[in-house]
């Protein structure tokens, strides 16, 4: 069985509409995503690279034209979305509770539920109180996944993770790789699917 | 039939590897691509955009991706390519010589012409004598295009058509318009043959 991975950051809109996209995929082609959580603003750092939202600052027909693509997936897939009022959302926490959570279990439905409150419920999920209280009405023991999160060995976990995906060529979020190669961007989701079917 | 635009200044490889691909795309949709010379420079002016190889030249893994994907692009589409080592080449001469040939005729052999040695076998096209005798060499009456490319009402028409780009909210090369709707990349050229098919 064929293998992508998906490297994500909660705080992406384009990572959310890959993951909404990901189960078609997986069922047109047999193949199964492994899901990476990694540190957006560390790779970032590590990188040189920055967010669209400050890359396009002063040029506004480049960040409508980025708006405009949003637009059209989520009109293509039929995806719910709702910018989140909050972003940019600091995902530190979210992304050393999600490693916990690859680490200790209870992963997809983690991903999902915060994939959720980050944009199709949105709430201030960089707010521990109002995260943690969104999560565990989610049923999730999110108190818990919180306090672990903070162990050494969580955050040691992100931090390599991010580091591999800089030592992998990646530089920003969502990434893909299949069978070595990498492809950036939700765009590249039809070249990541034909890999994966051929 | 089915219209589209396609923007384009010679000076970018991303507009060379869509010429070269938009006759099959015509083949297979029956549609038929206008080619609107415009001039890249003056349209980062106006947007405040600029090339990759400047937005890009402190995060060496988003260059090297860009030059991944310009790679895939060509060995999926079977393509000659030859980096100009004159790179980055000022088309100010050769978007008005080509404006020239739009309004005067001879407009298609001249744009194959000039792709083939901006990008197949790369001169330093911004020598005016070096062009001139290249572009003679291929057949083209090219002393006589550059002697006409100089007249008030081709750079005119050229700075208007430069204009004309950014009111619809293009910021880069290769773009493309299909009934209206924009398309920015030659990474969107299956939306564009869709669109057109559609």
């Amino acid at each position: 069985m064929a293998h992508a991975e998906f490297l994500f950051d909660f705080g992406s809109p384009n990572a959310y509409l890959a993951h909404k996209v990901i189960p078609g995929i997986e069922a047109r082609t047999g193949a199964s995503f492994r899901y990476v959580p990694i540190l957006l603003g560390g790779l970032f750092k590590r990188t040189g690279n920055q967010s669209p939202i400050f890359a396009f600052a002063n040029i506004p027909a480049k960040m409508a034209y980025e708006h405009l693509e949003i637009q059209r997936f989520i009109a293509r897939h039929d995806l719910p979305f709702v910018m989140n009022p909050h972003f940019p959302i600091n995902t530190l926490m979210l992304m050393r509770m999600v490693t916990a959570a690859a680490m200790d279990g209870g992963f997809k439905p983690f991903v999902d539920a915060v994939f959720r409150l980050m944009w199709e419920a949105p709430k201030k999920m960089d707010d521990p109180a109002i995260a943690i209280a969104a999560l565990e009405e989610a049923g999730l023991d999110a108190s818990a996944l919180h306090q672990r999160s903070q162990d050494a060995d969580v955050k040691a976990k992100l931090l390599a993770s991010t580091e591999d995906a800089a030592a992998r060529g990646a530089f920003g979020i969502p990434t893909f790789f299949v069978n070595g190669q990498m492809y950036f961007g939700k765009d590249r989701l039809r070249e990541v699917e034909e890999a994966l079917a051929g």
